[in-house]
């Protein structure tokens, strides 16, 4: 049986290398008891150490009640392990056949409804859920290196997957604390990965082509957008750029600048719905706060993060 | 005559809008006697109200000694202005017919090898100073937005332009506290809004195609890598992702995730220059840190940011 979210005592974690083991240190700094599961006899050792060199940055960012490393447990029988499980958290590495393999098995050995949530970076639940006799509560919970510091997980089912199974996948992550975007619809690589691949593969172009140095590259977002990318995403940065218009005289003035050859990347015709829908957007977004409130919320942002990197 | 970069003393600022007002704040800051020139009749006090409301946050991050808000002159006309001049600082709209007419006077106006730098952000100095009688001393040195906050200048010559102005303009604005990247070659867009433009062009493709909204696409930024960013670039970060293997493991074994369809970015071939050329200069940035350094002076990092953004 599916537990409300807010019942959800036991997380069964398989696979504990560096990302399943962020989760099992995020789960457990949440007050979550922990059961862990991985074919590497080595897993144990590794999972404990990385736990351990976690814990000190969750106390700081604050423990939930009750929380304690002790709750966490290691069985090796992935059987033994999902018959305990109110949720899985999938994080095996990126193969698809052996993720197919590895749900079919989960699928089998977990209580009926339970969810089964996969960690996958860049695979469809739908490529996924292929073998499972119950794929209705298989989702993606795509989580950020690392999971137990940056709050974002990505939720999305496949096509077999329960509306439901999504919609309590994405309150349960919510509940417990992380940063939700549940997706409508199967996108490869999702949402934020799909804008670092592109960011990414531009800067493998720069290389190749010997107009950038991987320092410069480096360099030029540290000290350069990055710096307002935890604070504003880079919509809402742009909307500050078009001045006392925002968004609507950014595109409107600006938008020609999409032919330029400045990435690799075509940019999408810049259509009146496409320019209503980001500028719609980004006033939803800003929620009634002028120009002038978000560049002053702005420049405290980048002031207080230069602070606290002790670049100020 | 050229002063050394240490002997400069007054900077004029040729346009003083969002960008020139942010050049106009932040030389103040540094103790500089700022000239400004506008052609708008309402750009002083625009200005004036500018570099108040930035003053707050210079003086928290530290004014050089000697920095004064009463050291600002604005004066109606350029050739008075260009004659007091140890550095112009050109900030006008992005038009290329108007760049190349106010270059034209600027250059005319400013006592010899003095040099004149460009805010444009997406020109070339190429394109730019072909009207100029001395071209050699026309640079370009791109800030980001606020120019006041944001540490980055690209600096990059033309093809008329001295190699011996580009260094002098690099070293002087690292003199003055800024991140300098100082490019062998003119590329579109420079170094950090080609990537910026990546990931906003692919961006705009995922609203048109209804794959995501503005909302998600912000918020998968500011919860999910951007919270990474501001310490570490691209590369430097999934030189982590690698695990203790670093971007050597990272590239080939994840190399063939370049064929995925993450983005609508097509991706250079992965050739072994390229993975070396990548490799090595992840290894030089880490300069002999180890992954484990690395790891946690991440966490560290992001925990900080968190902390200082008050989402901790």
């Amino acid at each position: 049986m599916r537990p409300a979210p807010e019942d959800v005592r036991t997380v069964v974690c398989a696979g504990a290398g560096v990302i399943g083991g962020g989760w099992v240190a995020w789960f457990l700094a949440r007050g979550y008891r922990v059961v862990a599961w991985d074919p590497d006899p080595a897993a144990e050792d590794r999972l404990r150490h990385l736990v351990d060199a976690a814990w000190p940055a969750l106390s700081e960012l604050g423990l939930a009640d009750g929380a304690d490393r002790a709750h966490l447990s290691f069985e090796p029988d992935l059987a033994t392990a999902c018959a305990q499980a109110d949720l899985v958290q999938e994080s095996a590495p990126e193969d698809l056949a052996l993720k197919r393999r590895l749900l079919k098995e989960l699928d089998a050995a977990t209580p009926a409804d339970v969810v089964i949530s996969s960690s996958t970076s860049g695979y469809a639940m739908t490529e996924m859920q292929v073998d499972c006799a119950q794929p209705g509560r298989t989702v993606v919970g795509h989580p950020f290196n690392p999971p137990y510091l940056i709050p974002l997980v990505e939720v999305v089912g496949g096509e077999l997957t329960d509306a439901d199974a999504v919609t309590w996948t994405a309150d349960f992550f919510r509940l417990a604390g992380k940063s939700v975007i549940q997706m409508d619809r199967e996108v490869p690589g999702f949402i934020a990965n799909r804008l670092q691949e592109a960011l990414w593969r531009e800067a493998l172009h720069m290389v190749a082509a010997g107009e950038a140095t991987v320092e410069q590259i480096d360099l030029s977002i540290t000290d350069g957008p990055g710096l307002r990318w935890p604070l504003m995403g880079p919509l809402l940065t742009f909307h500050l750029a078009g001045g006392q218009g925002g968004m609507a005289h950014m595109l409107d003035h600006f938008g020609p600048s999409l032919l330029s050859p400045w990435t690799r990347l075509e940019a999408p015709e810049l259509t009146r719905e496409l320019r209503d829908a980001v500028v719609d957007g980004c006033e939803r977004e800003a929620g009634g706060r002028t120009i002038d409130d978000l560049v002053a919320e702005r420049d405290r942002g980048v002031i207080a993060v230069l602070r606290a990197l002790g670049r100020a």
